[in-house]
């Protein structure tokens, strides 16, 4: 049989090809890197095509595709989430992305995005604390030691410049966990008994708790003047963790308003509460922190753009690399018309 | 490195294995069992999620979703519509679907379906003729004969029992071609100078034509009482075959009547025009052939019940055998909170 044409291979990064990818680069390179990625595609807001995620709800879960384009290439990625999973041994959220090729349709990269996911949600948010948080920043309080706290970490320290982290969680097997895992890695950890411990002298207060409702991980007077707040762990419909108080003190940047008044920390606020949108604060349209008494809160849930930009930097970053395998995905017929022909010719003879 | 469980691996269709697949069932088995798929989606049409494809357009062509869950099972095709790409070597649609489990989210199969669409195209016309052609119908007029023809007409053979076949191209090498890949698969084949001549005698009138505008390919005057007309070519907005007037003379069949009215032949007709849904003829509610007079169109588009079908054909088909590779494209850690030490266990030493 002819061997199908190179165009008609897509690409495809493993899970496994993605740690390679993670390992040559460097964790803390790639987080920086894919920062700046997420930088660009927010410079560049306004042209992208920006659809509402499409959802197919169950009782146990929901699964979505976020599409988005910039009129060059057209990214989505399929995720899913499952609470329930966890009770039997899966995975609450799995995930993979595409790229394609606007001008001819045809996919460019088929990519894990689990891991890839986990990296571009901590780089976007060191990429909004970086606009955002006080300068000279070296302390961050990370509430709740789940997947994305040892990422969150990583990403604050190689780009906002944190040296010490102190980590808080109900479970405190989770907080050695993470403390085990940044250990090496250039970061002092504290593990604390309570958040109010974990927020002593903390400049940057990042909550990622797994919590499936509304719940008050923070409460308005744990929260003093000054601090950066990354809520990163509302992220759907009836999960927030901050106290609405601490919203109404704080000035709240979001990433595209219409998904963060669904699934953010603002769905507990009236439908015209006050938001400034990161993108102008990056293009330097918007102010982001003014003075050092704001509490500024980066209420992110996740947009498709940065996966966009995250399937931009894995597509670039392969290049001349081994980190994929080449996916006979696209039939590919000499002539267009013949599809048939192209079967029949592929029949071993008995 | 640990290898990913198997809950991680997801079976992949490659375009090498779906022709090996096809081969393994025979074209003309497959074609039966797709449409018996098809049919017993069509009678539970009433539990699936319908939703709209959802399209991103740009000036050169279309890149679209469509998404749809029986409850149990969710899938979606990519495929994209780029009319310029022939003349630049290229395919103008290629696609490829994926098939999950509603209740982990996990994706069980991704599959390329440019070959699976041209299929599961045809059973679905050949399973729509079952319900709406002539009794004894033996002779189809195939006016178009590019990729699908060659389709349309085994599973006409397969599924209606036709023995004739007439084919007609604009291209007199289309024709030369569709004629060559059917010789000794066991239908007379003749090829005809003009679209008249080709429905001589012919009880079924197959269009699908490569035309990109509104194009008149059956003229009113050359459809007789009594013949079933199997409408395949309009598939976007401004493509259309037939003259209105046909529809007007004509029982109308459709898949998805929303979509139908923007894509189909009925976009010529007012908002208002009187179709029936083919689902409803399939579970016997509404009537499809009356009397033998009576011409009935069915106006197809293709809907993504359809790719749903083929998605759960081919996970079936593919139990046991070989006709699949297995993709490491969901991560695994042994604890769902331990990503990044995953990630890090994964480091080659230096």
């Amino acid at each position: 049989m002819s061997q199908p044409s190179d165009k008609a291979l897509v690409p495809f990064v493993s899970v496994d090809n993605m740690m390679r990818l993670v390992h040559h680069v460097g964790v803390e390179t790639m987080l920086q890197e894919l920062a700046a990625y997420v930088e660009a595609d927010f410079r560049r807001w306004e042209l992208f095509d920006k659809t509402p995620r499409v959802a197919s709800h169950s009782d146990v879960g929901v699964i979505e595709l976020m599409p988005t384009s910039d009129g060059e290439a057209y990214g989505f990625k399929y995720v899913n989430g499952h609470p329930k999973n966890t009770s039997e041994g899966l995975q609450t959220v799995t995930a993979f992305g595409l790229l394609a090729d606007v001008y001819t349709g045809y996919p460019v990269l088929l990519t894990e995005m689990t891991l890839l996911t986990a990296l571009r949600t901590a780089a976007t948010s060191a990429m909004a604390a970086k606009f955002l948080a006080p300068k000279s920043s070296k302390t961050m309080a990370m509430i709740g030691n789940g997947a994305q706290s040892e990422f969150q970490t990583l990403a604050m320290k190689a780009i906002v410049g944190i040296e010490n982290v102190r980590l808080y969680d109900t479970d405190s097997a989770a907080s050695e966990k993470c403390a085990r895992n940044l250990k090496g890695l250039g970061v002092n950890v504290t593990i604390c008994t309570s958040p109010e411990q974990a927020m002593q002298g903390a400049q940057i207060l990042t909550t990622c708790t797994a919590d499936k409702k509304n719940a008050t991980i923070l409460s308005d007077n744990m929260v003093g003047a000054g601090v950066h707040i990354n809520a990163i762990g509302g992220d759907c419909p009836g999960k927030t963790e901050l106290a609405s108080g601490i919203l109404e003190r704080a000035d709240v940047f979001v990433e595209f308003p219409p998904q963060t008044r669904i699934e953010g920390e603002i769905q507990q606020m009236p439908a015209d509460f006050e938001v400034t949108e990161l993108w102008e604060v990056i293009e330097g349209t918007k102010t982001g922190r003014r003075d050092d008494k704001q509490i500024t809160l980066f209420d992110g849930v996740g947009f498709a753009i940065e996966d966009f930009s995250a399937l931009r930097y894995v597509r670039d970053s392969i290049k001349g690399t081994d980190f994929c395998d080449m996916l006979d995905m696209l039939a590919d017929p000499d002539d267009p018309r013949d599809l048939f022909g192209m079967l029949q010719r592929s029949k071993v003879p008995a």
